[in-house]
């Protein structure tokens, strides 16, 4: 393809309102183009990638046995209410109506469409499983469009449902499933982890997401690709060095997950999601009498801890939440943290809010900073994390202001419900006992749920079984975002390129080492003097060759300067450049690989052959 | 892919809300089902011929250069208020408005997206020509969504724009697309015709449509296929043949226009756009006197004609309409019926509709029927077909009920503007003298159209041209009804295929004959009886070895009866049937090629070869 009737409108400069390097670059590189908030134009080059991971799915998807069709985006707003999402789903939803005051949405999803496709046709056992997928546009309503890709409000998504007769059925389809993501991610070029997602009351091992890492911003090695003219980060001058690294913490870190993940197993998880390493500790025998004590001006954990001469761990803290408009106090062993995500999934609660200095006070007669389990009225609904189970002899605010209990005793001075509630920390125990948690952002780029009979039994989705019964179908939901997997490739695979002028200056500008199998073209052919006739049959030489070995060719023919084709050829990103230069009439051009800064002189001769061992390695 | 996995819930019989044979047999043969009015899902099978069309229409729009992208779907309502359009579409434009009060449409066309991208990355005439192309889903709220996918509330577009900086660059970008529109059409296996658009005041020449004719319903050899059974059509009893001849009959013609196209030439026009064959004629010499006589009960060309014993091209018909309320006559020679569009695009007005009873009573001082172009007031304009000019001594109403005039001659006793306005008819000579007109129904399948600079004037597109003058880009628009092509492709190959039962019954049953290149699968592998072991070795053998020639293989592997498996096979439509029988352990199948009928038994080891000997013919 020439570069001369594609647009590819790159930028001179960093765009301004970009805070993410991967949403900067799609801007600089020229691939795509925002048209109003929430909403970009895939441009010829990001179009090319799209479709490329397309491909990829469909392939991986095929050889899972499920079926590509695709149904209407827009849909009646009948299907929601038969669900009743089209009142519960919330602003999120674009809710439209025609001129005829029919009502439509903008599928964000599509269980209700599917579900109604599938009970329509599907009446017995005997028909299952089947397992359908679609890749289209889908929408939200986004408060807060940002990042470029990762938030938008018109976005490309493979949705795939899968309808069973049985739980063993569906647990093969969300096998293979995962199969499926882990092959598709490993050949988009991503480094990602499946997590333990919040699958909320439908438990952690029915619900997984697939999240793409952001790459450490101190991490050298994985950021910057030094040139030919450069020979190690040693010869780097201490201030260009120190100029790069605030380069690369100049970008804000996306990724809207924390992910806890262990330093030696496969263990992963939501931040929310992540237990600790827990085992049940003794007590010690002798339970102290519970005695009230003066503590003047001690609010938090550290100040009463100081001020009794005691270990954090020996204290327990004390808070008022709001479930549902109803008061809860949990518990934790002193500092921890309560995971907010942990005790509504216990509590089932709809809405989970801390509690008003004026509740507090109402409920306890104390400010916080003095609250305390003990003596709380008959009905209280008490929660504490499992750890809390295993202290004795603690100290707890006495629900007095300006006194705490200590010597208290769980059981004999409160009961409570014990459960996993506290938020663990980067570096203790991972909880299946090898090495330790590491936390990284992610990037949610795919998603797979038991979904059950949620729809099935709310929409009449009913099969015949093996015995002539009537029952709802279990379903299967599984997600990957599209375009947002772009944003992720970039995220990962933007690279600070660094070279030496021949004056001896070192220059670093950013640009995109594209994984092969996604990059919108193979090789990039850059001419240097695009008016020069000897330059001009060498590329069509090497252009014919390429194509016909296999290659997808992106020829810069432009009437530029070459620091610009050069400039534009880094930003672009293909993982090959050959560059048609001085020595073409020789038929000599330079062969560069991106990944690795590798430069070699090659006769248009042997080209085809270099390429394929260059790219072997 | 086996059967078994996908969902093609075919139907048993024809479904009822069905009139045109298209729809009908897409629902029937598992193909789509609707989700609401003019809302429709592409199951698995729809799926596959809609990504054909994709790559079909990819691999021409690569070829003239253009290059593929993809806008938004969804689009600010600011951007068709810049260009006007948001207010002048009328109510056929989704609006949408999100919570916050931002207002969207869902894009039925995107001239103003692609040319508010241009417009902000192309800064001179340098970088032009440029074709960018998309295919997505467009919106449009149909009033009255009908026919399967032929009006639809969404459907599936191929839409290119082209940016020029001269005029000749356009003509070339049309010219290239009329080619690739061809060459996508010729292999879509469509039968159709690129006709004189509707172009309006831009002119026949910068418009045309392209038209999928629907074929002759009494054409026998062209709808039905003879198994081996029947020899030929003589065979057919009486009875069987009328039949048939009725279900053909049965259904709707589909097309919402009706084409004139010359018996031999290229010659293709929109009825509306139809010219006729007109060659100014000599008049007589003498002019008789003007009188009056009267006419009693004569309100037609046909009653006047006879009472006075002329020939009807004697006589001229006078019509009143009211152009944007405004008072036009328009004169046509005898019964040539008015082409309302021809008179609409002449006054360059925005309605036009004909006068009341009581308007023509008020402008006349008669009733229709007695209405005559002389001694109308001044200033009164009056257009008349090209043909009045030629007419000497006709009968014309005398306004003035129950009298009309003779010896009327133009331009002695009435003046008007003379211009094209006769409707054709079918059976006259075609326009270009070659042949004669045909009529025949179709549908649009496709349009290109030199669009200027309506878009790039109203937002500001401009380039600098050579001389560094800032001019507004020239654009070409073109469009392909992706969706609705599989409608227009099932309009003609829908197929009877007529049977002989064992017994010496006559059967007919509908079915489809794919395309090659469209067809979901190029050979369907029907097992008889799926749950022989022998049969399904054979099964395993025959896919393994057509795939490996590069035939895509769908296998009923179903556990139903062969009657119901041949049926669906027929309703499915693919090219080829391979039947797995009962001579599977001698190794020997039987082909069927489903355009033909021809059926010929075939041993495994040969099959390839038969295949690639019998599909060349």
């Amino acid at each position: 393809m020439k570069q001369s009737k594609m647009l590819i409108p790159t930028l001179r400069e960093m765009p301004s309102d970009a805070s993410v390097i991967s949403h900067a670059l799609m801007l600089r590189a020229g691939y795509v183009r925002q048209i109003s908030a929430g909403s970009y134009t895939y441009l010829p080059l990001a179009n090319r990638v799209i479709e490329k991971i397309k491909t990829i799915i469909r392939e991986e998807f095929d050889a899972i046995g499920a079926v590509e069709m695709l149904a209407p985006a827009m849909i009646t707003s009948e299907l929601w209410k038969e669900s009743g999402r089209y009142e519960t789903y919330g602003d999120d939803l674009f809710k439209l109506k025609n001129s005829e005051g029919t009502e439509f949405i903008m599928g964000p999803t599509h269980e209700e469409t599917l579900t109604a496709i599938v009970r329509d046709s599907v009446k017995s056992y005997k028909q299952l499983p089947l397992t359908l997928y679609q890749i289209q546009a889908k929408y939200r309503n986004e408060k807060r469009p940002r990042n470029g890709l990762l938030r938008t409000r018109e976005f490309i998504m493979k949705d795939s449902y899968s309808f069973h007769a049985d739980d063993e059925s569906l647990d093969q389809s969300y096998l293979d499933h995962k199969q499926a993501y882990e092959n598709i991610f490993d050949r988009a070029g991503l480094d990602y982890k499946a997590i333990i997602g919040d699958g909320g009351a439908m438990g952690g091992k029915d619900s997984q997401e697939f999240m793409a890492i952001t790459p450490d911003r101190t991490d050298l090695s994985h950021w910057v690709v030094l040139d030919k003219s450069v020979a190690n980060f040693d010869e780097l001058p201490e201030d260009v060095l120190e100029a790069i690294k605030a380069e690369l913490l100049s970008w804000s870190v996306s990724g809207e997950d924390t992910i806890a993940y262990s330093s030696e197993s496969d263990y992963a998880a939501n931040l929310e999601m992540a237990t600790d390493f827990y085992k049940p500790a003794n007590k010690v025998l002798a339970q102290e009498e519970l005695a009230k004590v003066e503590t003047p001006n001690c609010k938090s954990i550290d100040e009463v801890a100081a001020f009794l001469g005691v270990d954090q761990t020996q204290t327990v803290k004390t808070l008022l939440l709001m479930a549902d408009d109803e008061p809860v106090v949990a518990l934790l062993v002193g500092n921890d943290q309560l995971n907010d995500v942990k005790l509504k999934n216990h509590l089932a609660a709809g809405v989970l809010e801390p509690a008003t200095d004026a509740e507090a006070k109402a409920f306890f007669g104390a400010d916080f900073g003095s609250l305390g389990p003990v003596g709380l009225p008959e009905g209280t609904r008490i929660v504490a994390d499992r750890r809390v189970k295993d202290v004795a002899n603690v100290v707890v605010g006495a629900n007095e202001d300006g006194y705490h209990l200590t010597g208290v005793n769980p059981e004999r001075d409160f009961t409570a419900e014990y459960v996993d509630l506290r938020e663990v920390r980067e570096g203790e125990p991972s909880p299946d006992g090898k090495g330790v948690l590491k936390f990284a952002r992610g990037i949610e780029i795919g998603h797979i749920f038991k979904l059950g009979t949620r729809y099935t039994e709310s929409m009449n989705g009913l099969v015949l079984d093996e015995n002539g019964r009537a029952i709802p179908m279990i379903m299967g939901c599984y997600g990957i975002g599209v375009s947002r997997l772009l944003s992720a490739v970039l995220e990962q695979h933007a690279r600070l390129f660094v070279n030496k002028t021949p004056k001896g200056e070192y220059r670093y500008a950013w640009g995109i080492n594209f994984p092969k199998e996604l990059a919108p073209y193979d090789v990039h052919v850059v001419e240097v003097n695009s008016k020069d006739e000897a330059s001009n049959a060498v590329t069509a030489t090497i252009e014919a060759s390429l194509q016909k070995a296999g290659y997808q060719v992106l020829t810069d023919d432009r009437n530029e300067r070459v620091g610009v084709k050069f400039s534009d050829s880094d930003l672009i990103g293909l993982p090959i450049r050959v560059t048609v230069g001085k020595k073409a009439a020789e038929g000599i051009v330079e062969v560069k690989i991106k990944a690795t800064g590798d430069t070699i002189e090659v006769h248009t001769d042997s080209l085809i052959e270099t390429l394929t061992i260059l790219t072997k390695q």
